[in-house]
């Protein structure tokens, strides 16, 4: 936890109480003490410094101040094949932290019905990973996250709305074309599950204008991929 | 596994012999059939295509043909704080997917000292993630791997010579430099634990040399930064 990211709820005035998770942070990692200064930032808004002020058997109060703006947001609109539970609170979290704030997770043939069936698709659960992201990366900007459970009308009646403007892009390990470096406008970049996706979600994604692109000769892992398109894209 | 990476003892001429775990994910994961024919590599040699002959209950014998070259290796030294070892196996088999052939795993000030006494770094278990790196990213070339248990004999007496004609960067959020894009040059990368190299640790790199580089506004998790970084720096 590299920011305490606040509710607006914890906040009255320049004053601000933690509990929970973050309060058993502060007191077990963090290991902080009245008087020490920790960053601070509150959802959707603002980042500063917080004093702590008390610290009591489950919660503590610091007295806040919110001067800076989050880091901008990259100009990324991910479309991510659904990733199996294990994988997608990792993943969520290390696309949160590399700044990306709108995020579709959507079907594909390759992604088990059974992924669909996650408690981690809880929007609680969802949302803890997000927050978990920001915290660790200084930001406060919560992604805009959208769940697609049908491929084929995403793709027809959506995704072409959502990547207007943008540049649209398929990450494919079969084609010629290796993925743009350090772009200047704003992309829309499709990922598919473990295995791609198959020809007909290719051919499909290339019929609204999708390029597909590939990483270079090596297969990566998801986990791995995203981060690595990510940086290669905007590497900020 | 995208790549059956056989070692040499498990060939004789045409043809190879495959049991244990690479059986196993032949049947119950590729669902292979005799007649079948499945990507394969021979570790530090070549690649090529196996065709499944026989299947018995405990061994597959395959009809070899090697006849491409490994993906060729990116000109990165990497210089890692040891990971806490669940994040090491994940770590290493990261960075030997993307293409890195020489890695040192050093020690930090913040590198608790329990992580040394890891059963993850015994060679067999190193080796295993290496395996599995190179087989998810369809490569054969094992990488060097160096473990060097104390930091400061390190960086005077060794890292000299092994940054010798590369750029030597160090990952250090406090700095105004942001990490280069693309390079057409061979690179050494420093990267610290979780909470950074401390500051004797960086004055100590700098005086042989190493630039530190920040990767943005944004902190990310050592398994996010070290893709990212690599990336940035050779994105293939």
């Amino acid at each position: 936890m590299n920011l305490l990211l606040l509710k607006p709820d914890q906040i009255t005035q320049q004053s601000a109480t933690v509990s929970g998770r973050q309060f058993d942070h502060l007191l077990t990692v963090q290991r902080a003490q009245v008087g020490d200064s920790v960053r601070i930032g509150v959802i959707d808004g603002p980042m500063g410094q917080g004093i702590i002020k008390a610290l009591g058997s489950e919660q503590a109060t610091l007295e806040i101040t919110l001067d800076s703006p989050p880091p901008p947001a990259i100009p990324l609109r991910l479309i991510l094949a659904l990733p199996r539970p294990k994988m997608l609170r990792r993943t969520l979290q290390s696309i949160t932290a590399m700044g990306v704030k709108e995020i579709y997770l959507v079907n594909s043939s390759r992604v088990e019905k059974s992924f669909w069936q996650s408690p981690f698709l809880q929007p609680e659960a969802l949302e803890e990973q997000m927050i978990l992201g920001l915290e660790q990366a200084r930001d406060t900007q919560m992604p805009n996250l959208h769940l697609r459970k049908r491929f084929k009308p995403f793709v027809e009646d959506e995704l072409g709305n959502i990547a207007k403007g943008s540049q649209a892009l398929v990450a494919h390990p079969v084609t010629e074309v290796p993925c743009p470096i350090n772009c200047d406008s704003a992309v829309t970049l499709a990922i598919g599950p473990e295995g791609g996706f198959i020809p007909y979600e290719i051919e499909l994604l290339s019929s609204i204008g999708f390029q597909s692109v590939h990483l270079g000769p090596r297969i990566l892992r998801v986990e791995v991929a995203v981060p690595a398109l990510i940086s290669r894209l905007f590497p900020a």
